[in-house]
């Protein structure tokens, strides 16, 4: 084994990459071991249990996509249209993966809370601190739109997470049918949950 | 153990309950026998997989769920307030299992879409069937309300697409947040889907 800073960045992304193709409960120790190229001795040298591998997965992802997400949503375009280019990133990740792995494999946060946060409180509350993130940044940018007077919602916040929501269930679809292109709408469903309706004349109008 | 008959039920809905509960990679035949009260013996008279008991508990679940979706749908309410009622019943369905789990144990079709529908094509299929076949009853409802010139949508099978969509993604999060209340935006979100923006206004109009 290399450094031991080495075994566990590679135990953690083997962990990922196996999450994203099985889910967590299909997962043994000793499998996420033998993808990273480490003795299984090493594992709980780093990790207590497979949930707090888990844990640091999800905390490793969300480091790589937070940059993401803070990135665009905080970017130098006008409020829309960073919403606009994060459904567009969005897609073009899980285009990405598709052609990586073969299948969408969708976003690990929903799938392991469907999969998991009835199951461990611990995953549970570490992804409601996520998504109540992703929703806070959304919101953010829906406040600016609204003080533009380029949307039309009565709740910045319900509005967030209705968008999330709509991002969270059109990817869902996209996993299920193997297809990106279910992405597709997003953009006009965005403006419709905001109260922007026409998706043509709103580009146009900024 | 009982009549066969008996037995296979019993092992279906011993298996329903599991999945709804910890998923399906999780579980074991033994540990699903076991729950039924059936000896482990029979499952394999059954079933001649894990996978095939899954099919019959998809099926199993949708037939109920088929039914009370095409009351609701075919009902005699106008187009709207049909949708309003799926809606009202899915919180009511999810509030009651809240109750007899402890928590909001979310759409099992979802749940199994985001842990399985890569991992086995049998389930995939299946699950894109069901799917498909709420998207074409919402979109039935979507047709007549557009009719009657009460929405404004200019593809009738997207806009059905997108309030099944906002469905699973309200869904995954009254999951997560263990909180029914979560689905409380559904029937807003669904006339903003659909060009008919103002809740307080549709109703009273029709």
């Amino acid at each position: 084994m290399g450094r031991t800073s080495d075994a566990r960045e590679k135990i953690v992304a083997a962990a990922q990459s196996l999450i994203e193709l099985r889910g967590y409960s299909a997962l043994g120790v000793a499998e996420i071991c033998k993808a990273a190229g480490v003795p299984k001795g090493s594992f709980y040298y780093f990790f207590e249990s497979k949930e707090a591998l888990a844990l640091a997965v999800i905390d490793e992802h969300w480091a790589g996509q937070r940059q993401a997400w803070t990135r665009v949503l905080t970017g130098d375009a006008e409020p829309l249209q960073r919403l606009r280019l994060l459904f567009e990133e969005t897609e073009a990740g899980q285009r990405a993966g598709q052609v990586s792995c073969g299948t969408v494999s969708g976003c690990l946060f929903g799938n392991l809370t469907l999969e998991m946060s009835n199951q461990t409180e611990a995953i549970r509350a570490r992804l409601q601190e996520i998504f109540d993130a992703q929703v806070e940044m959304v919101e953010t940018v829906v406040a600016q739109a609204l003080a533009r007077r380029e949307i039309a919602v009565s709740d910045t916040l319900e509005a967030a997470r209705s968008v999330v929501a709509q991002l969270e269930g059109q990817v869902l679809f996209a996993k299920l049918y193997n297809s990106t292109g279910r992405l597709g709408p997003l953009w006009a469903n965005c403006l419709a949950l905001l109260g922007a309706r026409d998706p043509q004349e709103v580009p146009a109008g900024l």
